[in-house]
């Protein structure tokens, strides 16, 4: 399993009891940094020698590494001897150009040089004082993002709103349902809470159910309103305005509308500006989730897909799926910052100071669940910078063209099935069945999905649309070029010939 | 503000729009790479040449950039040259060997090593799938700890419990309120919550509050029990029972004690096995906050604030804090870990997997608020092996001399007082007034702190104790030396001298 060779020097020969441990030794930093961006760049340039899906079993690391830590120091040699011989087998590459599974997770130089920033000034940035910059950056580059994403004025730090980045996208949900869940309680009573109820689309991300488990949301209150193929998945705004009002009349109280751009099974985009519509006459907080297609949004041929967002309270996108920027960097957007702060602040006594008592500043532990933060906006600022507007956009707009690439392929072949319809760079597809039997269909399909990962030539992940296990094709990792998604489609239709005649051999034994 | 230089050659030459652009080019990961380590050594050889607490005024950097992102490319030299000027002014620098406010973020070589490597690898470890190596890092770099710290054997990941890395404190009391919240009301009813009572002292950090909002607790079902300097700020076993017996007499329903391991005001220790006893008899989750002290507890002189741990459910320290690993690593323990499963697992088709419906697998999104997580195990499992236990333990106790010999200069001067007992490396003192005029002696006190820390050279923080403005001195920076306490000494010394001159010239005119 050595991919490649790393040569160190003699680490750490310390030999006393570390009474002179010099854990932050500006010349030690600078000899094992260097050695360690070697070290990452070598895996880069390797990457397509691994087995894109981790190919361990369950259990496979214990009996590895010891049981304990150990006393004395090791050397970094053996640690990173022991990161190619032990842990790479464990990793499922992410960044390699043959992952197509889930959502992408980008990594890029200029998020790379990031997050080696932000790790070595390593503040903590709760409170505007304990780091100016690091919130001043946030804010301001935020704006430049709402910006690129022509998102309303109001969504900038400059009025009554601003941005945020959030962990994740489930992060980014949950803390506008809180700032909604305590207005609504606020006017109608605390002891109200069984009453609230949250809207979405069936195809809405999970977060949201786990956000609404966590805000004490009754899961009988959250509706998760059903969506077929009829308007291809997105929901529809007369089915939520039949929800309503049914809860309506037996005195429950509508508070919380989650729309997604870009759905996580196929990329639904639910009509925008017809629910933000209905959210409004209801008194609703609307959350936009375009976690993963926001990218795309930048595009100004893909911004109609937020049409409508004018009429949301708050938005959300992921620059660390689909923009460049290593995780974790979620973009949150809000209107109105102080429902956020209300619901999200406390203020003890030793984290008191005069430019966070004075109002003057933006204190971003109010604006999220942990108290600590780190100085995420760096790695967005250098990815701005470093690949300007026009890169970001080719850059994504590359991948859509590889994506409809493989849509063609797929559409070509008789044995395949394209299913809904590729707005992004996702392509939900499935293999056809022999006799049309739905329930081989969903087998074979499985069956396909492990052959392809099981070989580590590529990794794809599924899901189930309208009953009907689909696979899912997503482009999007930085270094996939047109020959990635060739060979992706050539490891695809060989396995798929083994299964068909396989299958057919079965049938015909049982025929 | 130029304390250093760097020259790079030229960057991004690329001029056409971008249809080439290789965002994760080995190569160039490598050149920028390299030149990044540069830099942040150089930051380092230099760390001491900034003032510690950035002195920038609010709203500084938004005249300084322009006002949206850049079409086209620009320089890696540009955006260091940036960093260097616009950026450092506006940080404050916690890596400085002249930081002693709040609680310390350790960076280190080793730290910040693993950092690189999990922003070189990228990948998003939400199920065990998604890279084993990640998930069973963490299990076995978290019973490392746990045997470090002496924890009971029911907290290792072998059993029903385990550890799991969460960003912060706060997400860790956050997790575990939510599993002890739907324990409860799974046995009482959810129509209950707004029965749930909380319990802690009123020195327990603003986390706990901020978790209880999160989860719904109503702000009159915490009890903040009062602590004075009677029982040195800890939490008394008699005022929980007192309390206790008030709620459960008047229909309430207790079912959360959150014990603190070293307070944030005043590193107090609450009587773990006391509270534990308590906490068993009458049904409840107890939780052990011990973020900063846990660190200090790896050394046997020390372990015995950690008595009594075996009757929690939960234990946490932070790793970033004062334990060499680069922000964020707050290591969670919990002895079932299906209590924590219940309360914030989903299952939604896009995420299912062979592994995970075997149910062979730890998927540690069901631990956590988000979905998505870094590969953070790698660093602190860098610290401990580089560095190895004996000179973590080191380390530490390194710290806490130094913080003896500072407890021990204010002793020595009468104008100032030592204020609560001293256990780890944090000192609360203050300034006497001339005529124990108590009013006098709060403005004093904030005088001096303001005056320090506006001088650049030294950084502290403040909290209050029984109506009493208190200096904390909290020795903790990987780079502190004996020397810079000494010189904080001066500096306090001096500006104390200073103040009290003008008080008493003050005191004098108005006589």
């Amino acid at each position: 399993m050595e991919y490649f060779h790393v040569n160190f020097g003699n680490d750490h020969k310390k030999e006393d009891g570390g009474s002179n441990l010099k854990p932050m030794d500006s010349e030690q930093l600078r000899e094992y940094g260097h050695k360690m961006v070697d070290f990452i760049a070598d895996y880069y340039k390797n990457i397509e020698s691994f087995p894109v899906l981790s190919q361990v079993q369950p259990g496979y690391l214990r009996g590895l590494l010891p049981e304990s830590a150990p006393t004395r120091p090791e050397t970094l040699q053996d640690v990173l001897q022991d990161v190619q011989t032990k842990i790479f087998p464990g990793v499922t590459h992410w960044q390699s150009p043959d992952y197509f599974a889930y959502f992408p997770s980008n990594s890029s130089v200029a998020g790379f040089l990031g997050e080696m920033l932000s790790a070595g000034i390593n503040m903590v940035g709760f409170s505007w004082i304990t780091s100016p910059a690091a919130t001043e950056l946030e804010m301001i580059v935020l704006d430049w993002l709402a910006k690129a994403l022509k998102l309303p004025d109001n969504f900038l730090s400059t009025g009554e709103g601003g941005g945020v980045i959030q962990g994740t996208a489930s992060e980014a949900v949950l803390v506008v349902l809180l700032a909604a869940r305590d207005k609504i309680l606020r006017a109608v009573g605390k002891e109200l809470i069984g009453k609230l109820v949250v809207y979405a689309s069936d195809q809405t991300h999970s977060a949201l159910q786990k956000a609404c488990q966590i805000a004490g949301i009754h899961p009988e209150n959250c509706r998760f309103l059903k969506t077929d193929s009829s308007t291809e998945y997105a929901l529809s705004p007369n089915s939520l305005r039949e929800a309503l009002s049914q809860d309506l009349a037996t005195g429950l109280i509508p508070f919380f509308l989650c729309a997604t751009v870009g759905t996580t099974s196929s990329t639904a985009v639910d009509p925008l500006l017809a629910l933000g519509h209905i959210a409004k006459s209801n008194g609703m907080w609307l959350h936009v989730d375009a976690a993963y297609a926001g990218s795309a949004c930048v595009c100004p041929e893909f911004r109609h897909y937020l049409d409508g967002v004018e009429e949301a309270d708050s938005f959300n996108m992921n620059a660390h799926k689909w923009f460049l920027t290593n995780f974790d960097c979620s973009a949150l957007w809000v209107k109105d910052r102080s429902a956020l702060i209300q619901a999200l602040s406390t203020n003890p006594e030793y984290l008191k100071n005069k430019a966070s008592q004075a109002n003057l500043v933006v204190d971003y532990k109010d604006w999220q669940i942990p108290l600590g933060r780190r100085f995420r906006s760096l790695k967005l600022w250098m990815v701005l910078r470093l690949y300007g507007l026009e890169n970001l956009q080719a850059y994504v707009k590359n991948h859509i063209e590889l994506a409809k690439r493989f849509e063609e392929f797929v559409s070509e072949d008789s044995r395949f099935e394209v299913v809904a319809h590729r707005k992004f760079s996702l392509v939900c597809f499935c293999l056809l069945p022999p006799q049309n039997d739905e329930d081989l269909a969903n087998k074979l399909n499985r069956d396909l999905l492990d052959a392809v990962n099981s070989s580590g030539k590529i990794f794809i992940s599924h899901t189930v649309l309208s009953g009907k296990y689909v696979l899912r094709f997503a482009v999007g990792a930085p270094l996939t070029e047109e020959r990635h998604v060739i060979a992706a489609w050539k490891v695809l239709q060989d396995e798929a010939a083994a299964l068909l005649r396989n299958s057919s051999k079965m049938t015909d034994s049982f025929a």
